[in-house]
């Protein structure tokens, strides 16, 4: 028999008991922050709290007699784990037969019952969903009730890390010019007020930086733009003296970052207001458009403009970022030299291996963070997408197989990411054969030349060309944007294949940064990524229209004990052969180590 | 001074006596039949009649006092010329400053006056984006006038051919099994009644063929189904003895083709109905939509469900199309071999040349008419898109340089469609790198293994990269679906790159066949395009899913001549040797004379 988790039973007891006092028949609680982070600070695992299940993805649903957790294939056992006991039901996402919650809301709410939610944790879509699954029905909402607050009382606080301030000889661009590069945007869009939530967005806009997400430089924080005068609400305990008084100077008003719906109810308006729906919490969404039909203007749901003007990396940000990234490469080459030359005589885990690299990062001039926890994962491991190395369970590295590490930091000057899989011992021919296929793809699309139009879409297929030629596919996108000291990932370009109806698109274009990450995981046996960090370039342009290609922004050698040549044209031996010289000239006047240095050469010598 | 073109005038006034008699301010002629087939019968050449130019694209648009006609680039010189002392406007389309014709008529109609056309040969999103445009005006509209019908009084009549019946060993699946599926289709839409407007698809369904629209066995038609009843509207004249039995046979009723309208009037409706927006013209659909309106129900806009079926071929369609590519494929290397030993020593012309080749075609069994007017090029000519020789304009074909020859047909058992490029004399080594470059991305493209979920959009640059590389694109898409003895051009699937917001793209599948015809073209100096066409194919199935490739349907050898090695890897290379090998294995058993034997060996020749 199942012993009873008394603690969660308890929590959801006390729930019930505020949802009846605030008529609620039913509550949800998803996984997010008010601005759908990658990361979710504690004050938000809400979820957690009522029910024990700590993974990445999940949303709880409960009523007076109920009590579900819907999550995706990853974490069925460990959700099934966490949650004995609880009474909670698990809900399989995906499975046949298994309801998705608006199904299950639509299939069991009686008309006249209440759904409740705090609108700042779900996304406008995923309520709207829910509103369209249930318009058949007559069912109330309250969308504002944070009932955790009543409920969770050592809840912890909402983040509160200073912000600070980034020069402008730093970000190439003023704030004011940015600003007035949004005005005509908004202009554009025939629109007089612009509310803006996307935190990184945000920050890019301001010139400003904070540390309220784990990984993401970034501040708590909503914008509220009209064509004179910018309003940006923040925790005020996180403004230092510096941000104030950049504040004052740049005519930015500062508000408090709780009381952005008492704004939005105050404000006058006097036009359209633009809003991009895909970036905006539903509560948010749903008041500014009672709001605007209240005033008889428009809410005009457009792409947030600041978006691609972020993803453009102006001429400072990216001289900056090619210097960042030649460090941070010459550190990942010193890192996988220690791994070669240590492997086997000294105890190494993938925990502390981890530990080495991030130590020699956080060693470099202008480090402020990791761009994301580092995955270190040693032969079978790495064929695990969501692998994570702790401490405490780490497996010991050995001089046998290869170990993936996919790292990244930002520094002052940068943002930057990067995956190699380095040969610590034999390894078998099919593992070569699978490595020179990834490594070929990884410079087949860093090497291609396209027409200024194409989408990631368009350009995908040459990093897999070598792989499904060989019947093998790897289970993720080629390449994601990367911030410029901020979220080691950002949109809207990306590297991806897969058509869905009515998805989105963005044409790559120079200044654009990308990665460049194919790979091969087979179960049970090895995992392989090869991962660099490209720019978007200009090749030539002529009556056709303008080429454009990529110029590696990442410079580490290309483990050549796992590559079979036999697989290769002689066309891909020169572009290995040619990122392995600019590897050696680029890297080099780096390293005095005169044996580092005979064995970078060696590490990068032609085949 | 340029002379008055009395013809013309005389009958613009007719029009405009007509138009006011009609109550009707402004009057738009488009280039359309009533189901925008790819080419218009002469019954549809009202706009030709009204301002005297005849070619494939354009748009008068006629007032009290003015008189406009829009048309493309392609068509600017010959619209002045044909149009002139006409007194009617040419207005050049995306011309900077040009406006569109909704543009025009939002800046020129005062409100209270009226629209006019005949809403048949309007698309519906032609006629929605005038709406649209004109919606904040007071404007009446008359969509149902077709006022040359008043005018023009030798107006040719409406095609008028015999249709015939396919048996269903020809088709692979009877009609009846056609239907369910189109049923089941109109259930999961949630309707019970459907309008289909597609001529091809009609055909398709129906097991049906004519003659109506040039290159398209295709009779005007439209069908109407619901769940128990099936009605052809078509031709009262074109239903032969065959026809009419084998209708009565399968259940079909027979309704006359003008009484569409009429039928709508009176049809009782009893659920939603279905009608693709796309295919469908503008008066139709917005009867339909008065008619759901009223009778309370949906009109569903959704895609053709034929569309996809008749897309993806039935195995016997498939064997049939197989046989009937090798037999197409003997011919035309007979004339490439023709061509070659002939040119220099006879007379030839691109006309002649080109009537040399559709003989070899009409003389195959089972010919029924060529796919399309066959394309033939010499030299600088092939450069030009729309270059078109006829008897008394054609180029001398001389032994320097190369012939471009882009033809097909439909036979019983298939349609065709294939483009060489011979070399029949002197060719520079540009052109060479341009040959192999072209030859390179066909069979790249063809080769190509690619992972199920792919569309067009992803394996097209398969067929760029090689010229890509060179700084070199063409103007047009890399490949198009076509239909088995019906259209040469049918979607909804196609190989093309470019990325358009709200795009529609269809997975490619196995069954499907579509051409690969990269190209170059320098303007003023020389044309290249090669065009195979390929079935989709499965290549194999595992872990990841299923992986698509391509078969060849096309054997011609492509010109060795013209190919220089420098710019293949010995991949490429390998790929043009099996191509060849193919070729030759597959070809030689139909040719019997020794010489062209001889030709053809060395023709394929391993490199």
């Amino acid at each position: 028999m199942t012993q009873e988790n008394t603690v969660i039973k308890e929590r959801l007891k006390k729930l019930r008991k505020a949802m009846s006092e605030n008529g609620i028949d039913y509550y949800i609680m998803p996984t997010s922050d008010f601005h759908n982070s990658e990361y979710s600070a504690d004050f938000f695992k809400v979820r957690e709290y009522f029910c024990g299940f700590d993974g990445s993805n999940g949303t709880l649903v409960v009523s007076k007699n109920f009590a579900g957790m819907w999550t995706d294939g990853r974490y069925f056992i460990q959700a099934e784990n966490q949650m004995k006991g609880t009474g909670v039901e698990l809900f399989k996402m995906l499975n046949p037969g298994v309801p998705t919650i608006p199904e299950f809301l639509f299939d069991n709410m009686a008309d006249g019952e209440t759904l409740g939610f705090d609108g700042r944790v779900i996304s406008t879509s995923v309520g709207e969903n829910i509103e369209n699954k249930l318009s058949g029905k007559f069912v109330k909402y309250k969308i504002d009730k944070d009932l955790a607050d009543q409920v969770w009382t050592d809840r912890p606080k909402l983040p509160l890390n200073d912000m600070y301030v980034l020069s402008d000889e730093l970000c190439g661009k003023s704030f004011k010019e940015k600003l007035s590069q949004v005005r005509i945007k908004m202009r554009e869009y025939g629109t007089t007020a612009y509310l803006l939530s996307k935190l990184d967005d945000i920050m890019w806009l301001t010139n400003l930086r904070g540390s309220d997400v784990e990984c993401n430089p970034v501040a708590l924080s909503y914008a509220y733009i009209t064509h004179d005068s910018f309003v940006l609400f923040v925790q005020e305990k996180e403004v230092t003296d510096e941000v104030r008084e950049y504040c004052n100077r740049q005519g930015i008003e500062l508000k408090d970052y709780n009381q952005l719906m008492e704004f939005i109810a105050d404000v006058k308006i006097d036009g359209n207001v633009l809003c991009d729906k895909r970036n905006t919490n539903f509560l948010t969404y749903k008041t500014l458009l009672d709001k605007t039909a209240e005033a008889g203007v428009l809410l005009k749901n457009e792409k947030d403009p600041t978006e691609i003007m972020k993803a453009v990396k102006n001429d400072t940000e990216l001289k900056n970022i090619r210097e960042v990234y030649l460090r941070d490469s010459v550190a990942l080459t010193r890192f996988i030299y220690w791994v070669k030359t240590n492997v086997g005589k000294i105890p190494m885990t993938e925990y502390t291996a981890a530990q080495k690299l991030d130590g020699m990062r956080a060693a470099l001039p202008g480090f402020i963070e990791l761009s994301f926890p580092t995955i270190s994962a040693y032969k079978a491991n790495a064929a695990m997408a969501h692998y994570e190395a702790t401490k405490d369970n780490a497996a010991e590295v050995k001089a046998d197989g290869m170990l993936l590490v996919d790292s990244g930091a930002t520094y002052m000057g940068g943002t930057t990411d990067v995956t190699r899989t380095i040969v610590v011992g034999k390894i078998s021919d099919e593992i070569k054969k699978h490595y020179t296929a990834t490594v070929m793809g990884m410079l087949n699309l860093a090497s291609s030349k396209f027409m200024e139009g194409c989408t990631g879409r368009n350009v995908d297929t040459f990093a897999r060309m070598a792989l499904w030629e060989m019947g093998i596919d790897y289970n993720h996108g080629t390449g994601h944007g990367i911030g410029y000291m901020l979220n080691v990932h950002e949109g809207p370009h990306s590297i991806r294949w897969r058509f869905s109806e009515g998805m989105q698109e963005a044409v790559l274009q120079p200044g654009m940064i990308v990665s460049d990450e194919p790979g091969v995981y087979i179960e049970g046996s090895h995992g392989i990524r090869i991962e660099n960090i490209v720019e978007v370039v200009e090749r030539e342009k002529n009556q056709y229209g303008r080429f454009l290609g990529f110029e590696h922004l990442t410079y580490a050698p290309i483990d050549l004990e796992a590559i079979d040549k036999q697989y290769m044209q002689p066309k891909d031996i020169e572009k290995l052969n040619n990122y392995h010289k600019m590897v050696f000239d680029k890297v080099s006047p780096f390293i005095e180590d005169e044996e580092i240095l005979a064995w970078l050469k060696e590490a990068t010598r032609a085949i």
